[in-house]
């Protein structure tokens, strides 16, 4: 792993404001959000993609991949709980769950608070990433110490190949945005491997980009899941401030088999507070907003279910 | 009214990267949300804010006042139908409604869209904003054409202790942040003047700012509210991605009288659509995304619910 070097430029801070992180991206032009840097303390390049942390001033420690925000300390939260409460708190007793992506630890973490599950299965491309995460944010990465979790770093694509038919639970697809490593987990033949990978009345979870800024790639992943997913098919999105429009997306399905009533969580996490001792209370989620979180604008929900129907 | 004028430097466009706006404020510290300028439109100074319009890239045309995204043609749905749907929609056949602010005129078109309204009275402080309205953003400022409209230019504070006890069913209060005219706005001899307005079982809507950056100036109002306001009190919240954060919350309370329950809406707006013929159709409001606004994440729950009580 490389030294954080603080005189040294990059490319995302010296094109803005001097002092200032700004996201620029194909992926939402003509904006941007900046955030004020403290301390640049890392800088890298792995065999997939630029990584940076540095100290911001008001949102904490940032972790940036390939000049996109990935977490901060100050609203982690909100992404991690509820990509991985969705799915979890749907059905009862998850035992077996699958992290796609989800390097720094922090879907892991969430799902280490659900005392059914027996086994945490990661496959995390970049190594880098997850050094990073245990260097510099031992509060996400946290979720890497719990004994159930067993990390495989590969290609998430090639490991779902390889997988047993109908072996998990529930599956969570923790992936940075369609260009880059992550492209093909938006890809047909990926849900299809994921569909294979769960039990029937299985679920995954799906980063699934901004309503405001990505129908057109939302309408696509719609469509492939109705076409591939047998049970239920919903989105759900949520706030978080600093990606890109302040919104996130999760595609939310179950394989066919018992149905999941994905609106209605039946295995309520945040009633039950054995899980905080050690990983802390919960900051987002609860029960409410879960249900909430399917409600859509009507703008959004126009495209949506008329998709692929 | 001042022309609009290119060769004009505007300190918010130079301040920052060359043909970008950038919003910084000390009311959200060490972050700024930047949208690309291709043409500015107007700028002036009136007795009370600097307003600026400008052409951005990919948001439509956008409004600013002393520097503070207003609205953007992309995105104002959000924020004008919540406001306007969330005190309308529950209450059966409101009939006498004021809007305090919201000289753009964007919430006068949405409280058009109630059949049963007779009278919309609009109190704003800044003829300029009315102006400029006019003039860039015909389809928000289609709402000053409805015959019902009333227009006062003036100070809000003093248009409401002039108002006699018990005049309106809804008063919709859509101001900038508590930094500049609207400060007044924020505090509490304006929120008893609101309920002396209000018939009983009357209710109130407030711009109520961002349960990420500003739980301080919310725990106030929430506290405020809940001496003033005998009726229900409740804390709404719902996604504008140009504003900081990404959210936007409002502050929907009932006085004495009649009970209101925010949360199941009991006058559907959108079960008919004899308004969408000269207003279009709602792009963003709907019953569902109107229970769901009420259900907080947890951080802001445990301290909105606890406030006061």
């Amino acid at each position: 792993m490389e030294e954080a070097n603080n005189e040294k430029e990059s490319p995302y801070i010296s094109s803005i404001l001097p002092g200032w992180f700004s996201e620029i991206s194909p992926l939402w032009p003509g904006e941007a959000h900046s955030l004020k840097v403290e301390k640049i303390l890392f800088q890298g390049k792995s065999d997939y993609q630029n990584v940076m942390v540095f100290q911001s001033s008001t949102y904490g420690k940032v972790l940036i991949l390939d000049g996109v925000i990935q977490l901060t300390e100050r609203d982690e939260c909100a992404y991690q709980e509820m990509i991985t409460h969705l799915p979890l708190c749907s059905i009862l007793n998850p035992r077996k769950v699958l992290v796609i992506g989800g390097g720094d630890g922090g879907v892991l973490r969430e799902v280490s608070r659900h005392s059914s599950v027996e086994q945490i299965d990661i496959c995390e491309i970049d190594k880098m990433v997850i050094d990073v995460s245990k260097q510099f944010f031992p509060n996400v990465a946290i979720g890497y110490e719990d004994p159930r979790v067993k990390l495989h770093v590969g290609d998430g694509v090639a490991f779902l190949k390889n997988v047993p038919e109908g072996t998990y639970d529930a599956v969570i697809v923790d992936s940075s945005d369609p260009i880059g490593p992550a492209q093909e987990l938006f890809e047909k033949p990926f849900f299809e491997s994921v569909a294979r990978a769960l039990r029937p009345g299985g679920v995954v979870c799906t980063q699934a980009e901004s309503i405001w800024l990505h129908m057109h790639i939302i309408e696509d992943i719609v469509a492939n899941c109705r076409q591939i997913f047998k049970g239920s098919i919903n989105y759900a999105w949520t706030t978080v401030p600093t990606y890109p429009s302040g919104v996130i997306g999760f595609m939310v399905c179950s394989t066919e088999g018992p149905a999941v009533d994905f609106k209605n969580p039946i295995n309520p996490i945040d009633a039950d507070d054995s899980h905080t001792k050690t990983r802390g209370p919960l900051k987002f989620y609860n029960s409410e907003i879960h249900s909430a979180s399917f409600c859509l604008p009507s703008f959004a929900k126009r495209v949506i279910e008329s998709k692929g129907k």
